[in-house]
């Protein structure tokens, strides 16, 4: 079983009064959205940043520091909402800063539904 | 180690004989599509619903017993299939039900390739 | 805690020298893309395979051995950069392979930004 400051993190915007629903060891600052890792370890990524029509392409990173580690893409101009997702595992140091960037575009329009979650697979 | 009452479940219609693939614990019932919690922790859930060809948007929710937790879109009306994603970190207590419903739109065309996975990353 | 030879896997080619960032057990083949499970359990996979501009549609399976799981598609027309995107909760035995295909279409336009990720949840 994994402790308990395994650094869990999540954020949506269905209802403000939720945007973190899981925020295990607070590890995660609200503040800034950026999630710093209590441990070293291997940690899983996920995160849907969906924006609301309009007629840019966002570009979303997910980054290590700062360091892109991966990216995202939505593009389409013709839909109401469509996401930019992506997710991988990541070696991260103890005291590692990971946060999305939005590299591209606007969300303007809105980001509401977006999600953003981790959590330590295993401590090394 | 977790242990197997983890309460792992999956559903996807690739096959119809195989559409269920893993189900570790029995919690996740085949009849209703519904997941209950067989103890209280953080679970990891995740889907990918995919409609087929039709002129309608579709809003799938992730729902935590009768509350919407997060929601995915598919719009776009000129590709063949299309998911409407997401996955989140939720607080689960035992007992809670855990599913998918469709908020808004039809999958008349089929929902065939769709996924529904979770699992307990770890006790509370 | 689970042990260092979970299998875990990953792979992105956001910058070719880091096309592979997490590999613990070196159980994925850099040569073939193939993971091969290092013991019997459940495993998570993800993937989101990114196609550049191109007119085609693509369908990504994610195969056990021979026998193609799930499968995921992009098919929009119109845009730069779209993911066929899926994950799945599979029971795995000791040894079997698991890997990617293109089913259908092609990625000759580039599949930067595609990610491939895997890890034991627990063993069996």
């Amino acid at each position: 079983m994994r402790s308990l400051d395994s650094g869990l993190l999540y954020a949506s915007n269905w209802d403000p009064s939720q945007s973190v629903l899981v925020n295990i060891g607070n590890h995660f600052d609200l503040k800034t959205s950026v999630f710093q890792a209590p441990r070293r370890g291997i940690y899983s990524f996920s995160f849907h940043v969906v924006k609301v029509y309009n007629r840019q392409t966002i570009q979303v990173n997910l980054m290590q520091n700062d360091y892109p580690v991966i990216s995202a893409f939505a593009g389409d101009q013709d839909v109401t909402r469509e996401a930019a997702s992506n997710g991988v595992l990541l070696m991260v140091e103890r005291e590692d800063r990971v946060y999305l960037k939005l590299e591209r575009g606007t969300l303007m329009g809105g980001w509401k539904y977006s999600t953003f979650s981790g959590f330590l697979v295993f401590p090394l």
